[in-house]
């Protein structure tokens, strides 16, 4: 049966993202590790305070209007800003968002270090900043446990900072070569009059295995909370544990085997994450969404599809971080319960 | 140097936008072609009302909210909304449309065109529709001529509607089977009382072959007003010719090969038209974008960068149209002169 909601509409069911986040709560409880959820996957501040009052240490951001709009709304004190921050323009902004909570930055070059002692030199306290550590993952982060020190010492001499500890998004599946890394970077900087208090891991593909690199004291993680395609097929959670979907109106059904959904990469993405289609199809594990274009999704099968114009379809997306990111309102629910619309924070912003 | 602005930034160039305007409403006044452009690509009022200027007999658009969008702020009196509208809502808000500007629609089932019927069964004038036609493109249209005359006729046989002609996105490079399609269609339809005025077409690739077509009456294009990698590609346009950039910063240099932008999935889109790689960074031929993160692209290189920390880049993005749609603004400037800041109407909505 249809849902009394117009389409492409992004649905996001409250009883699972909380499920979600009491699990992960209870599993980083049972392992003594700190949580720390990335809200880039949601953006709404009232599930950043629900994840704070399960247990959550504070929140990470990766934009400073995401760190900005959570810390008006979602009554938040501790912020994480996972983002080498550039320009003196930014750097005020930040400075600005410190006098209101606890907040850190990350930096893995000097240049990003400088700028941020230029802005807070004459700050009351310092700001702590994390140095970000490539373990493997290939993005950004200091190439080697050598690096790392040095750079936790230059953070250390620089006016109106201070050094935090050392961050790492890992690659999955190699806890083992990233402690070794990890304690050697400790090792290094401990020698100096240095300590690593702070250790700050993530990634949600290997989420139920953060306890086997037990020198992390915290966890980020952001896709957990409503999980999706690329997670149900690493095996990490159910499509019952799917909290965000994309309901989605067939539109036509050009032949037997074929049909549109009016859905395409504005609202599912492009994104594929190493996966064949743009989506699953709850409940119809025979069809295929093949093609996307802008305000279309094509969905293709081997037998007839079965459906009519008109019928809705809900959508579990291969990434839920950037479909939240595409419409105005997600569209809040318990079960069949519609509660309404609800605002997507800091979306579509340049800072 | 670096431009004086916030990154990431979407930049449009209204200097090369107008000039590829001019140069294709130019080719098409020399082949007796009438203009629609589709607006999907920029959701600019101001665009809008440049390409009706220019000679545009009206707009094409994808939403509805787009379509309200342009009425209301770009001086535009005739919009074709080349999408199957379904939805006791949506038809309504289709009818207030039709009550400001000469509206028409597409259809290409029945269910689409009776829910078009019981919205307009009694409106002053009836709506235009035009059937749609797969002539190979395989996305949405009536599978063979023969079904698009009995569509035709079950048009013109509900009540507050008119059929209008014939719509079809073309294949690429398929001029002689889409007309021999779109010609039987147009004989049968005329073998009874109806007649068909417009054969709309339309697609970038294929622009300037547009006259291999000449029975399309109008041609439906969006890509030309800002160009893309995508189109440079297939050697429809020259880099020159892009209008649509997105500028980034260099935020992280880990390696001599490997450097990261602060532009990601989220403002490039995972939009690949089948290329290898997420853009094309000017004037740096040998710098592949090759992995996008929501906030980073990671840049690599056979050979040292020869970036640093705070560079900024000017990307031409896969495919300019989704990029246009994934902040707030873009930023308006005439070469080398920045205007400023320019709200992207209509984004983000479930219309």
């Amino acid at each position: 049966m249809n849902l009394p909601l117009d389409t492409p509409a992004v649905l996001v069911d409250l009883d699972i993202a909380e499920a979600n986040v009491r699990a992960f709560q209870s599993y980083c409880d049972s392992h003594g590790l700190q949580l720390r959820p990335h809200i880039k996957t949601h953006k709404l501040p009232r599930l950043a305070k629900f994840q704070v009052q399960q247990g959550a240490i504070g929140i990470t951001c990766q934009k400073i209007t995401e760190a900005e709009a959570m810390v008006a709304n979602g009554d938040i004190h501790d912020v994480l800003l996972t983002y080498n921050i550039l320009g003196r323009e930014k750097v005020a902004r930040l400075r600005a968002l410190s006098d209101r909570v606890r907040l850190s930055v990350v930096a893995d070059n000097i240049t990003v270090a400088q700028g941020l002692s230029d802005g807070f030199a004459d700050a009351a306290t310092p700001l702590p900043v994390l140095v970000e550590c490539n373990t493997g993952a290939d993005r950004c982060g200091v190439a080697t446990p050598a690096a790392a020190a040095a750079l936790a010492q230059a953070i250390k001499d620089l006016p109106g900072l201070q050094f935090a500890g050392l961050m790492t998004y890992p690659p999955a599946g190699a806890a083992t070569a990233v402690t070794t890394w990890l304690a050697e970077a400790k090792d290094l900087i401990e020698t100096t009059d240095l300590t690593v208090d702070v250790i700050s891991s993530g990634g949600s593909p290997d989420m139920w295995r953060a306890h086997e690199m037990p020198m992390a004291t915290e966890y980020r993680i952001g896709t957990y909370i409503y999980n999706d395609r690329s997670l149900v097929t690493r095996g990490t959670c159910q499509w019952s544990d799917c909290a965000l979907t994309v309901l989605a109106t067939v539109v036509s059904t050009p032949t037997e085997t074929r049909a549109v959904i009016d859905a395409g990469s504005k609202v599912l993405t492009s994104d594929l994450l190493g996966l064949d289609g743009f989506g699953h199809v709850l409940g119809h594990p025979d069809l295929t969404i093949d093609q996307l274009s802008e305000e279309h999704g094509r969905i293709v099968s081997d037998a007839p599809t079965g459906l009519s114009v008109g019928d809705q379809l809900r959508i579990v997306p291969n990434h839920a971080c950037v479909v939240a990111n595409m419409l105005e309102h997600v569209t809040l629910l318990r079960g069949d319960k519609i509660l309404g619309p609800e605002p997507v924070a800091a979306r579509g912003q340049v800072w």
